[in-house]
């Protein structure tokens, strides 16, 4: 992509209205726009950054067997009423259609997906199955103030399992779990990122959530350093030390919750009558487990603690390009170059816009923040060579035109 | 995939809460499930199908400089007071916040577009650029019985482009309306498809739709069959003849408008104030243009135009998979075609079922309809060979073993 064609400009002044930094640095970088409180466009470089989390969560939820489907956004309130959720679950966007019809935002989807399963299983032989979804939630928030950490519109990867006993759902709960870590692997935040116990609701004694240390984090988290797990603060009460060795010696961080996962047994089978025939005959209730991670939350908590005060650092993962491909008055040798990259498969954001200044191209690769940046200059090429530089890093080096595919592991 | 393992069960009856056809087969084969009127889930099959109508669409508008976004479904209401659309515009979803802010559902995206393009282009260099999202969409419609054809939650290719003046959106514009015949090309609909005058509303004298012939359509319109254009109902008396030609034998037909796209001039750049300076600095309106394309319209137009009484036959652009793999008790050789055909690239649905009779899994392959049915049954397998039936054929042929690959084009 060139510059000089792509429609976002950064921005050197901090938006006033935006008060949390994944934001402020996402606007000025041309990532988002915000559309009002908790509500953002994700613009053409901000698209391609979401779209490379939900890829690496779509690859690793099929790896595990999920099957991908897509429910509505707009839900029936006798869905919601079935499970005593109409009135009880305080963030739902309701509203009512012409016809006299009324409908939630779906807010999360155990209310559509369990009625929808229900007409495809009938017997043990259909047991167990995973189903998930990439889908847009919505959230009647009373405050949105932290950018794409908490949306009143937002991204989930929402999975629902489905199983004829709970040994089943152990079994598959365990799974999602080292699917979970391999993901924050593949996104650049596992080594900060905990498995935490926190209050397990209506549906069992504990749930997991996955919290990502961080400054701006709503939560606070009690770590253990001998398991790398940790207790969210409002179950830190009722656990006597870390759950899983006993060690009181816990540590109070600021996270983000990224994921959270759920044993919801009985919770939804029961209120909408979905069994199956077990081996004998005999009709047994469904047990169900659900898994969320949140795309849109992950882009703003990687923002928050990947960046220096230059800007963003991606990880090379989901960095929307991997090169910024600077030309100082170079143009020609800088398209053949770009054109050698692409043909490389290598994704190249190019600056060739003429207009601009040195320092202004070098400051806007900062901001924005891709992994390599590639400078062309009279000085460069005089080495038939290019500087490249880290974005992680203080030092930039000079590689041989001839060098550079291979360096770039092209 | 295997079909022992895909959630979804084919039905033989039909559901009778749905009248139209495209939502019966589609439901039947597994493809969608009804949530409420004119809100459907998409099942796997179904969003196989959706995305790659969506993957065509998008890499279309690729092609001819579209850059994609994503946009919110809130969308404030002081928005749509600008543009004087929020009492004007009778299919919105309107809805209140916690904090008392009013939004609409997006059903449309003029009024949200338009001010975010504004802060990112200020001179004639940054213009001509064109703008898409593939985004769901919602319209508050009294009615919705039409299954996928019409929506109250529904998918939306919707493009927005800016332009200097109006021969740049004149140019512009043409270039959307060859593009759009490329996109009915690969959909499989592009002989029954035509550019239809159509009403220009408050916009210009007239707009472009797109009406693919289908007896179950909505419209009404009058085809010219010299210039392979039509007229919509609406305007018929207002144009004399063919607009293109003057041809006064024009012929009635019912269809289905899967895409319109409007010159919008300045309809929404004065009331935003989105201004450009020109090349003597003086400060000038932007021009618009809009492209809208129905991905899940498209979805139950095709099905309505392209099936025979057994079920649904997919064009093969679009089918989930290519091949419908059945073994009849024969699981050995066809587990390893299922290897050899995966390896090969080709996409496979695979009946490896064992509690199914022939005839039953006939019967589901010709509801799903995929493009090839192959069978390996004992007879097959001591010729060394399958058999092949186009889902379009009356007649199966028998193809070696050896052969199957290259006869698939793999």
């Amino acid at each position: 992509m060139r510059l000089s064609k792509l429609f976002t400009r950064t921005v050197k002044e901090t938006p006033k209205d935006e008060l949390s930094f994944n934001a402020q640095v996402l606007i000025r970088g041309g990532f988002i726009d915000k559309l009002a409180a908790g509500v953002y466009t994700f613009l053409p470089l901000g698209l391609r950054v979401h779209n490379k989390i939900c890829r690496i969560i779509r690859e690793e939820m099929d790896k595990i067997g999920g099957q991908e489907l897509l429910m509505a956004a707009l839900t029936p309130k006798e869905l919601w009423q079935t499970t005593d959720r109409w009135d009880n679950f305080d963030a739902l966007f309701k509203l009512k259609g012409n016809d006299g019809k009324e409908y939630a935002l779906g807010a999360t989807h155990e209310e559509i997906v369990t009625p929808t399963v229900k007409k495809h299983i009938f017997s043990y032989k259909d047991l167990s199955i995973c189903v998930y979804q990439i889908q847009t939630k919505f959230r009647n928030e009373l405050r949105a103030k932290a950018g794409l950490i908490r949306g009143r519109e937002f991204s989930m990867k929402d999975a629902y399992s489905f199983h004829p006993d709970e040994e089943s759902l152990n079994e598959y709960y365990k799974i999602v779990q080292e699917t979970y870590f391999k993901i924050f692997e593949r996104l650049g935040i596992l080594n900060i990122t905990y498995l935490t116990y926190a209050s397990g609701g209506a549906f069992s004694k504990y749930s997991h959530e996955y919290q990502t240390l961080c400054s701006a984090g709503e939560d606070t988290i009690y770590i253990c350093d001998k398991c790398k797990i940790a207790v969210n603060h409002e179950i830190i009460g009722e656990v006597d030390g870390c759950p899983a060795c006993g060690n009181k010696d816990l540590h109070e961080e600021k996270a983000v919750e990224v994921a959270n996962i759920f044993k919801l047994n009985t919770r939804f089978s029961k209120p909408f009558g979905f069994t199956y025939l077990d081996e004998a005959g005999q009709a047994k209730d469904i047990i169900m487990g659900c898994y969320g991670m949140g795309p849109s939350r992950l882009m703003g908590t990687i923002v928050e603690v990947s960046h220096d005060d230059k800007g963003i650092i991606w990880p090379a993962n989901i960095a929307p390009f991997q090169v910024h491909l600077i030309s100082l008055r170079q143009n020609d040798a800088a398209d053949a170059l770009y054109n050698e990259l692409i043909e490389a498969k290598i994704e190249v954001l190019y600056d060739d816009r003429e207009d601009l200044s040195a320092g202004e191209k070098f400051a806007q690769a900062d901001l924005m923040g891709l992994p390599y940046r590639i400078v062309v200059s009279e000085k460069t090429l005089a080495d038939k060579a290019v500087e490249v530089k880290l974005r992680s890093a203080n030092q930039a080096e000079l590689v041989k035109l001839k060098d550079l595919i291979s360096y770039l592991g092209g």
